[in-house]
């Protein structure tokens, strides 16, 4: 456990330095809790704010912060800098050997600057994907598949829903998604109106001990909870996927990102978003 | 712009090296268009595999790739620096200075990996929120604002749903989001069951050049689209914001997570997942 308090200081959202500045801690051993965020600083004024609040921490502590940041213009870095802290950028710090390499200088413009996961002119991509995928949601809805660019099948909570809502936010790829229902099992087919876009069908299983335990939080003691059931449901799906040579994953140990990410790579999904 | 491939390379999904990669590329000019994302790559196998894709790219192009990575383990990422490309590792370009400042090794474990935007054991609280957010969309379903961290507000389209999802997605936050109404306008005030939450309620405002355009997209050439609707939503939403004291953004140029960010930091919102 690190003792200091670790800032991270963005001229957007700051979810990349608190994305890599986590992993590059977690090798100092454990999680740290003391985390300030300290996002949107794009003007002189917002970085002297920074140093003020910076030093205050430091005089608190009694031990000077660690500053993580993603500050594209220089002169916003500078003052950061005076701060009492210890300070890394990560834009700064990779920005020389690209420099070397590319043999040519960089822009060092805070209008391009990191552009935090897709903070960029898809929007509408975003969110039409994401209309998509609610007015495409369980088997429901619009059940316009023809326009799906996945589709997702699997057992009652599953995670197919948030997934496929992630799909959407992440990467703008239109994702629709369809529960497997004891009528499938018993035909061992896919459900009829998605047969002829089998190419696009994709498949979540899960471990019927953690599915027991989602659906038990959900419905305790219920029937759908208990363990029969899922036993019933995921051998049953699993055995529908591998039938139908459905190309799945196991997600009992994944978090959304790893499941969307796997299905894009498996799948040779185009992300319409840039990240 | 760079003539060059650029590989994404990463032991979890890669998220982090193509949004720190594309910010650092865009400082040499313009977007980038041949990229590759290698993701998971955590085995010797998959270490190998991706020498033989680097090394074939490198042969097409005529020049050598420009590999950019999220590798936490010292033995990939020597395999994957045997590549005729250049190399640049993001955790290994920080490690060091961290390492003098904190004055103790780090871990050099994949285990600790790059954590890609919460790929932790907060899935639950995620799905959760996720549900919540669902389940609590439009002023409609459960209506639970007492459970709710926020509740947003805005007219049709200005992006509650989305964001909501968001909040829910990446920090696992409770977002309730609320329409405002024709009568609610009348009334000058917020919705009636919202009024005991007031603290929570924060509003995004829109153009309402830019809600036209959304609107006509949808229903296009429709009452509601038209600019003397939007022009009449737009101000009265605004005006009942400010003589309700309601805190609130124009979310015309931003994007979901930009959005997302800012609520947090105005609202000094908890994330219940760590970045």
């Amino acid at each position: 456990m690190i003792e200091r308090t670790i800032c991270f200081v963005s001229d957007r959202t700051g979810l990349t330095a608190e994305t890599l500045g986590h992993s590059l801690l977690a090798q100092f051993g454990g999680q740290h809790t003391r985390t300030v965020t300290m996002p949107f600083i794009s003007s002189h004024k917002d970085a002297q704010g920074v140093v003020m609040r910076i030093n205050e921490i430091a005089l608190r502590d009694g031990a000077r912060p660690i500053v993580l940041s993603t500050l594209v213009d220089d002169d916003i870095r500078a003052v950061v800098r005076q701060a009492n802290a210890f300070f890394l950028d990560f834009f700064d710090a990779c920005l020389a050997p690209l420099e070397a390499e590319l043999g040519r200088q960089s822009a060092h413009v805070a209008g391009h600057g990191v552009k935090e996961l897709g903070a960029d002119p898809a929007h509408s991509e975003r969110i039409d994907a994401t209309n998509f995928a609610l007015a495409n949601d369980d088997g429901a809805g619009q059940r316009d598949y023809r326009s799906a660019d996945v589709i997702l099948i699997g057992v009652s909570r599953s995670g197919k829903t948030p997934t496929s809502l992630y799909m959407a936010l992440q990467y703008g790829i239109r994702t629709a998604n369809v529960p497997l229902l004891e009528e499938d099992f018993e035909q061992r087919a896919l459900p009829k109106d998605l047969r002829p876009h089998r190419a696009k069908v994709f498949g979540l299983t899960i471990s019927p001990e953690r599915l027991q335990q989602i659906r038990d939080e959900r419905r305790p003691g219920s029937r759908y909870a208990s363990l029969a059931q899922v036993e019933f449901e995921t051998r049953n799906a699993l055995d529908l996927m591998n039938r139908n040579q459905i190309p799945h994953i196991d997600v009992s140990e994944s978090s959304v990102e790893e499941i969307a990410s796997r299905i894009l790579d498996r799948m040779k999904l185009e992300r319409h978003i840039r990240a």
